[in-house]
């Protein structure tokens, strides 16, 4: 069983699993899923329809996870829309918001005050930094890093398997650099970096590292100013 | 209490909560929500696990809302797919048709007939004419207009912050004139106007206004045809 | 009524209509929905707040099904993760893993050990090869033919309609044969046909065939490599 403070407001239809930990002041939507072992803290707000605190499950055409913390933990402060997924192993730091409909996989961590919008998919193996904003169906691929202060455009597409499948490859994400921005709809390919303050333009395709402070676009993405 | 017609239709687990008004040979699916005020017309037809009617919540990262109407209106012959999310404030057409996992911020007009693709989504203060098309995944952005007849092609991106949240701006989406087509996977920079019966090509960046009656494609955009 | 073995293990408010069948040893999640008709295999896993077997629903906006078997059909050993739709008529093959927030239409067929990723979507009319892996947030669009083990990246983006609706055209989605590989975010125009193990860079625009076993990419795609 799991104890739940008087303070909770719960909706209609709500499965809470054991093991669930809930703090005080919080607002949970009907027919919203608490799996086992999911750690809400003080003042978070949960819509409705949502899956909280998923087991990743793991098939033959899927890598294992090496090791991964066990709970969701989602502090102080954050807001969770509507049907909204997240895995077991993450982190949702305080005061951040969720857009309905985003997914986030297992053993990502989500700095505090961060923007994770709506339909934007953060696969596994992934941290993002304070003050982030990923906009609406973004996808940060697995594996990737975003430091502080980063904007990811609409639409943003992001990949980190070089060989699509067909090697035995280290998969890495893209890593990009403190208050860098890019724009909506732009392809990232697999490990490269954007550098800190860099803009990349909407719908540039971003082919190798580009350089702190420069302006960068087109197919595939020159830089066209700094 | 809402008051439910005997023609009704009501799943399992149905959420309906107070001020909730439904038309007449109303269907709603299984797991459904109608939150509070939300209003449905005759013959509307609503799929499983939706969530209408949700009011705009605000953190200090996201701006205020100016004005709003406070109910969703869904007229009479809408069909909304499953697991579908709509805020409220929002006016849904007669006779639209609203795909499954698609997601309607607050402050939105669709007009009669339109068509809102499946997983699209539609930002807040935005205004869709009659008879248009909004394909699969397809992301309008926030204060952006279409007028009657658009075809918006599957994956189509649009942005409406210039500064990419870097300066204090006056947000503004594009201007999708009278029967204009985008293409697939297409991006559309803030505040640009595509002409009335202009065709953009599938990929194509638009990065400035397109005049009436052409065909532009490539990154950047330009006129290929007239 | 539905015959449930005593094997199966079933959530929370799961809904299941009538004429469902069920074989040993399933799990299904919690808030999910077996409509009408739905034939699950053994040992098949489906994760919470799914809705599986829908009806198409028609109109005057949509064509028409020429002719679709009823039941949606779920072969031994596939896993279907969280809020995830399927239509009737439709086949899962056998140990085929279906992400979370995906989406797929009537009248497909997924082969056997193939991956539909996390929110990706499958349009209606479709086939889709053994051992296929169809990566986050693609869009395969209705018509479209995948032969056995194709990769789509994340993002990758398709169309079915030459006239965008301005026409009455014959839809042809792209065919894309053994072995292809397309990076993330491309854009595949209707009716073109990408060649056996022939790779497609991130971002390209597909507009016309590309032949067998060649590196095509840019806008428009050009061959880069053989």
């Amino acid at each position: 069983m799991s104890n739940i403070p008087n303070s909770a407001q719960l909706g209609n239809n709500v499965v809470i699993e054991e093991d669930v930990i809930i703090g005080e002041h919080v607002v949970i939507g009907h027919n919203t899923i608490l799996l086992k072992g999911t750690q809400i803290g003080d003042h978070v707000t949960v819509g409705s329809n949502c899956v909280l605190g998923i087991q990743p499950s793991i098939n033959q055409r899927m890598r294992k996870i090496a090791k991964m913390d066990k709970q969701l933990t989602i502090e102080s402060g954050a807001r969770i829309g509507h049907v909204v997924s997240i895995y077991s192993g993450t982190q949702i730091g305080r005061n951040v918001f969720i857009g309905d409909h985003a997914s986030i996989r297992e053993n990502v961590s989500v700095g505090e005050e961060s923007v994770v919008g709506r339909a934007a998919i953060v696969e596994l193996n992934t941290s993002i930094g304070k003050s982030c904003t990923i906009q609406t169906l973004a996808y940060v691929t697995g594996d990737t890093t975003l430091e502080d202060h980063v904007f990811i455009g609409p639409c943003v597409s992001m990949s980190n398997d070089k060989y699509m499948g067909a090697q035995d490859y280290s998969l890495k994400g893209p890593h990009i650099k403190k208050g860098a921005k890019i724009g909506n709809n732009a392809s990232l390919l697999p490990g490269i970096t954007v550098g800190s303050n860099t803009i990349i333009g909407a719908g540039a395709v971003v082919t190798k590292d580009a350089e702190d402070n420069i302006v960068a676009a087109g197919v595939p993405a020159k830089k066209i100013n700094s």
